[in-house]
Order: C-alpha cells, then structure tokens, then sequence
C-alpha cells in the first residue's frame, strides 16, 4: 500500500481561457488519484466544513479516505491562483490556508503498515512526525516548496536526510541548494541523504538522478494545455505508485517510474483540475507509455 | 560536401569566471569546425584585415576555407557579451557588423556541388541568393535569429518555404510563429514548406519535428559549463554534419543526427569559444553518444 499525506485543497484556477471556482485540488488530491492508477493508494489529509460530499466521493472511489480529517469549525484549504497568457507562469492571488494551519495529522491504524510513504510538500516538521507512525517502509519520498526553504531550510533539510527520495521543481532545487546547475543541485541533496533526487522541469521534463547516475527526461510533448495546476503531484504519484506496483527498487524500475510519472502528468495537464484523471483508463495509460517510448527511443 | 555560410567573428566573451577578448567565434566557425568532424566541410564567410593568420589556420585544418573573403579595408564583425551568473541569459554589449555588413557572398567553383548547405543565422535575403548557386542540394537547413524577424518577417517565412529543414531557438520559434506552444510553432513553419523543424532549447535540449511524428531530446547533462557560447551552431554542424556523412534522410537518421548534434553542442559549452571543439576526439564523439543513449534509454 502507498500513503500520501498532504494538501486536499478547493482550488480557484484563473487561465486566459477560462476560470473555474473551488473545484477539488490539492497536492495529495492530484498525487493520490494518479497513484491509484497503479497501486492502492491511502491519503491523509483535512478538510472543513464546506468540502462538498461530492468531491469527498470522488476520491473515495478510488482511495481509502480514512485518513482524511474532517474539521467541521473551519473551511478547507483554498488556493486561488492564475496562470499566464502561455500558461508557464502561475501568480498566487490568494492563500487561505484555514484548516490546514492547525493540522495534527494522525494515521489510521489501517495504514501503519504501508510500505511505501509519499509526504508531499507539508511543513517539513509534519512529514517528520508522520513517518514516525509508519512500522517498517520500503520507500519514503518528500517533495518541499519555495516556502518551506525560506521559513526553516534547517527543517527542509532534515527532512530530506530522513528520506529515501526527493521528488522537486527545477527553481526549488535551485533556492535550496544555492546552485543553478541542476545536478550539482541533485548532488548537493543525495549528500544530505536520500538516495535519488528527481527534479522536475515542467514543460522541460525531469531528471532523475541516483549513484551517480542521470536519467533525463523529456515531458510528453502536447500540443493543447488545459490547465498545468498538478502536473508535478500527478507526476509524483504515477512515480511512487509505479514502483510499489512493481514493489522493486532498481535503477531501470526507477526510470521506467519517471516515465509513468512522465504520462501521468501530461494527462493531468489535459484538462481543468483533476477531471482527467478521472476519465483515463489503464489503457490509456499504457498506450501513452508506449507512445512516449517510441518517440525518445533513437 | 557540407557547405556552411554564415558569420566568421571575433568574440569578446565575459562570464562571471572570465573574459577572453576578440577570441574566434561566429555561427560558421562553430557550425563547420562541428560538423568536419563528421564530414567535408567548407565555409563561406568574411573577415577584415585584422583577422589574425593564426584564426584563419585553425579553421583551414578542418574546413575548406577558399570561401573566406578577406576584406582589407574593413575589420571582422565583433560581438560582444556577457553571461550572467548561471550563464543562462547573455547580454550583448556591443555588436560592430563591420564587413558583414556589406558582405555580397560569392561561392568558390569548387562548392557548388555541394550536396549538403547550412544557411546559418544570416540575412534571410543572403540566404536565399546564396542557395542559387548550388546546382542540387540533397538537403539545405537554416537557422534565423530575432533580428531579422522583427525587421523582416516576411523575408524569414520566404526563405524557410525554400529549405528543407529548420533549426530555431525556442524564443525565436515562438516570435516567428506568435504561439508559445512550441509543437504548434513548428508545425506552422512545416506548413509553409520545409520538411522538418528542429526547436532548441538550449540546456533543456531540442524537439524535432516532421511529418506529425515529435523527437524529444534532453541536452546531456554537464555539471560545469564553462561559456555556452556556439552550443547551438555546434548543435546544427553535428546534426547536418552526421546526415551528410550518413547521406540518408529517413527519419531514424534524422534523430541519431540530433543526438550527435546534443553531443557536440555539449563538448562545445566545455570550455571558452571553440577550443574544445578543436581538441575533442572521434573517440570522445562516439563515447559520449553511447553514454547518451544509455542514459536516455529506459
């Protein structure tokens, strides 16, 4: 089983084209939906009062939602943000973090077993506290934001060497390591101790690195963007979803991880929050891996 | 034969690290000292009378240099630039077009049965007159640079719609074509005549493009770069240097020849101007495309 522990959000997405109002986001959301394409997927996570039975059924239907905490004295986490013109630069217009703020997760005893732990981009002090409940993982990943970095590098830091892998954006990984190279970078976190770094280049792709080892990895080239918010947290969860289906940690399962983590989110991308995800099927899933194979294979 | 007409320069480069000042530089000293390591290469370009005997013996070892028009009464086009600190944006300080201002192109006998031609980044209008002299050319590609498409548009569209095929940065990619998708750009430039694109990314690598069918390229990842200036020359000179040495079109060759075009771009960023491309090896050529393709393979 994988846990994801992390942000179920009720998103305000504002691109050129359209807005949509508190539609169900969030990075656990995303991670744990694309997960579930490939292993069963737990979450942990909080939400208010206002969080509609639907969405809450959404996730269900592919989720154990045990985990989820509902706070009926607050509101959820809402993000209201807006996307450029070319849709690569996204501007926060407004953060309420409401329930999140005060959240002490804790870990139905359903889940203490899970082998395999993705810890998206909490309070680093968060994602030490949980893994605590976990017996014995097989395979623990984190992925951290701008904000953490500024507010308690120390903490980001720790956190990292407590885990196998590091799943972040090329510009974070920059901030964090003090360096624009983005292997150094990579480099710079294995030393801290985790035995992989991805780091994930939007359009650009991902790169994997591990034993002194790069993978790069160009994005799925699409030629219609709907809406990119998810894009990383779809590709984390097809990544670590990936590899506890395979429930193998070699170099090559890794890649192969990368490049489900690759599809998975150049789906997610295809239309506005997690509605493609809903609709893909497992042949889709593969028929874009195939297809993506063919296309970087020389 | 692998013809490439383009500018021959003195380069002032400043890095954070470095200056070297009016060392050999020019899209066609990169593009043809690139691609002679794959195939015959001559060039054709214009110095002054203070483009130093030793510049012009570097490039006559590798390259047919009986197209270099001395002009005594004028001095070499002179760029100069500076890199940031991560060497990812530069800045052009001073760009004296001297001699190749005026410069009315005129092609040795012996080229014009050159089967292969690079058009480098040159007036658009050059270009094209250019090309009549060669009775028939298996494959010409060209390159074209922000200037000449905010200053004459219509003259770039005229001029792709005469190659076979085309390499752009991304930025210009997306002025010419007014879309920032860069998959839409490209196929807009195939609808009006060429057979094939290539998108260049610079660090993030390159897309090719034809016939509907997409060939994403990360770069090879390097830890230092030294001066990224000619990665991109170096680039189109291995590409269209491996497919005159291949002498074969089909699509497969096309991507080997973007990959050796990655490898060279790569040796070329390794030190200040051309100097690794003069020491590089057919040994190293061929061991860095083998460790590429071992580490994009999955």
């Amino acid at each position: 089983m994988l846990t994801v522990f992390g942000t179920i959000a009720l998103d305000t997405t504002r691109t050129p084209f359209k807005t949509e109002t508190k539609i169900l986001g969030g990075a656990a959301t995303f991670a744990s939906l694309s997960s579930s394409m490939f292993t069963n997927t737990s979450i942990v996570g909080i939400v208010g009062s206002d969080f509609p039975a639907e969405y809450r059924s959404i996730i269900d239907k592919r989720v154990d939602t045990r985990g989820i905490v509902t706070e009926n004295r607050g509101k959820t986490f809402h993000y209201d943000s807006s996307f450029d013109y070319d849709l690569s630069r996204r501007t926060s217009n407004k953060t309420e973090l409401n329930v999140i703020a005060q959240f002490e997760p804790v870990i139905p005893d359903e889940y203490m077993k899970s082998e395999y732990i993705y810890l998206a981009n909490n309070d680093p002090r968060q994602n030490m506290k949980i893994l605590e409940y976990f017996s014995d993982p097989k395979l623990v990943v984190c992925d951290t934001i701008e904000y953490w970095i500024l507010n308690c590098h120390d903490k980001v830091v720790k956190m990292m060497s407590a885990v196998d892998g590091v799943v972040i954006n090329d510009d974070e990984a920059k901030l964090l390591c003090k360096n624009t190279n983005l292997v150094k970078c990579a480099k710079t976190i294995i030393s801290w101790g985790p035995r992989f770094v991805i780091i994930k280049k939007g359009e650009h792709g991902s790169l994997l690195i591990a034993e002194n080892i790069v993978f790069p990895a160009p994005a799925y080239p699409l030629e219609e963007i709907v809406d990119p918010t998810g894009a990383g947290d779809s590709f984390a969860g097809g990544f670590i979803g990936y590899i506890a289906k395979q429930n193998s940690l070699t170099f090559n399962t890794m890649k192969e991880a990368v490049v489900y983590g690759t599809v998975m989110g150049s789906f997610a991308v295809e239309d506005f929050g997690i509605r493609r995800l809903l609709s893909i099927t497992q042949d889709e899933v593969q028929m874009r891996y195939r297809e993506y194979r063919n296309l970087v294979q020389f």
